[in-house]
């Protein structure tokens, strides 16, 4: 089988397509043959040397979620059988024809979707829904200020958000990806092309004046001291990504006094059956929303995995709007 | 009635014995004749000017908990009638002979304690219950770190933990007090003498490499950032106090990856319904805790009233081992 292996030295890493043995599944796994698998910011930090993948995942092969047909199961495995359309998370080894993993750590592709839609959803839509609804209690009503909004965990959020009855305030360094924020049902679009921003006082002006209940931050950096301003009292803050910075000022005095909640979080490290209880928890309560059709796909582009050069350097001059999304059909 | 008012200019702020109103309750609120307050460092702050009380409270009379007698109660009070003997939290006033407040603000004294005694238990541990158990959810087996752990709250979180089956490591700067510790169940008290202080290897050794599952911070500061290097994967840092600052870098990066939580709590500014909620919980977990000894008063000394500036003092050098209590009698 084919799959992107990590090549080249340091500042000049490529992913090659090449040849490498076929996996086969363990008692409780599928084996999986691989349609199209979405591509994400950690595969290209994982490229630049910044994000190792964990101990259990291949080492040189990125790719951290797929969609694809079930081609064999394992002896235990009670829950999918061969020919199956499944999509789900792995920690690395996506960019790959094949792969297993085990059964519990796969959802069945919604119907009406093709594979390349499907790959756009685990890592989005999982992300999401761990960080807001079950870390983060997202309640209808409630506010949620959403950074990088026109990414694909950041559109993921709004609609996840809109279908909990919930107003999304959404930030972004560019209008013409903003513009599309409102087909995600985002109540205010904020423009920040400063750094560092300053949205938290048009927060305010969109919540009365009370502030975020709730914010998911996947940009960090200088975006963290104005977001806990943008706080109303108990706001709790996800924060899920870093682009922006690992370090910021930190004011304690108003964490304290506003009673704010900073919570940190990151999914491809954790232990297997955390993986599998947030698979189940999504299976539950998230895939009937993607049948119902109020969970989308938003997808940028979808592009053959020999094309993933071009890929890479869309996503590295933040130009995508969604997901990109690498096919092998 | 006799009250300490905040007298004096910026500077020169002292607390005067001086006549007041004595108060009348309203239909759900008991009449108490105060017996005893104990001192908390918000008094120092107010009395600095720099902890003004909430617009609820009276303005000019700190005191922010109270143990005496009911001399009346409103026409809908159910749990208290006169005579009894009742303790708890109050948003300032309690410096005071008489004071009025909610019946589900109050609680009941424990058999077998005086009313000094009984005035030192609830701000330390409701404080404690609140950040440890109701938001820390402390379970037993964990390793809970637990900073200035012989002042008032300190100790009351550190029997606390004891109670709930949890290791405690504890953190001082004055060798002395810390020697105090073993007292309250500390499994390892860690003299911090240097700023910025340097604890997590050694909470790291006493927790087998793993670090601590939670932690109580009164101090904030420059503990902050060495705070977060002792936890443990899925850490709670509750943060409850800022002797030691208001600003921190923080290392996002290490709260992303080890997925870390940050709360900040306080309880004088919040809502009338979560005050009664906590003294409703503590009356169920607390109190029987209390009344079997397990949760004793951990006293430093107990002063007249009118010594209040000896005690002022006293707290002002760090010097209690435990609570500063004031006494009318």
């Amino acid at each position: 089988m084919k799959v992107l292996r990590i090549r080249g030295g340091k500042g000049s890493e490529t992913l090659a397509l090449e040849d490498a043995e076929a996996p086969s599944p363990g008692a409780s796994e599928l084996h999986v043959r691989v349609c199209a698998a979405g591509l994400n910011r950690a595969d290209l930090m994982q490229l630049r040397g910044h994000y190792p993948a964990p101990p259990d995942a291949p080492q040189d092969v990125p790719g951290l979620e797929f969609a694809g047909e079930v081609l064999a199961v394992g002896a235990r495995v009670r829950r999918f059988r061969a020919g199956d359309r499944v999509m789900g998370l792995v920690g690395g080894g996506a960019f790959s024809e094949q792969l297993v993993l085990h059964e519990r750590e796969a959802l069945p592709v919604p119907e009406g979707l093709d594979f390349a839609q499907a790959a756009a959803l685990p890592e989005a839509y999982l992300t999401a829904f761990d960080a807001l609804v079950l870390q983060g209690g997202v309640q209808a009503g409630e506010t949620v200020l959403i950074h990088a909004v026109a990414s694909g965990v950041g559109s993921a959020a709004a609609l996840l958000c809109r279908a909990a009855g919930a107003q999304v305030v959404g930030t972004g360094r560019n209008a013409h990806k903003l513009a599309r924020a409102k087909d995600w049902g985002v109540a205010h679009a904020l423009l920040c092309e400063q750094s560092p921003p300053h949205f938290a006082e048009r927060v305010r002006a969109a919540t009365g004046g009370r502030g975020a209940d709730l914010a998911l931050d996947l940009v960090g950096g200088d975006y963290l001291p104005e977001t806990l301003q943008a706080m109303a009292p108990r706001g709790r803050v996800m924060l899920v990504g870093l682009v922006a910075g690992r370090t910021a000022p930190l004011d304690m005095g108003l964490v304290l006094s506003r009673r704010l909640r900073l919570t940190g979080t990151v999914l491809r490290s954790r232990p297997q059956e955390e993986k599998m209880a947030l698979v189940q928890a999504a299976e539950r309560q998230l895939l009937p929303l993607m049948r119902a059709g109020v969970l989308p796909p938003v997808i940028d582009a979808v592009l053959p995995f020999s094309a993933v050069s071009e890929a890479l350097a869309r996503m590295q001059g933040n130009a995508p709007v969604g997901k990109l999304v690498l096919s092998w059909e």
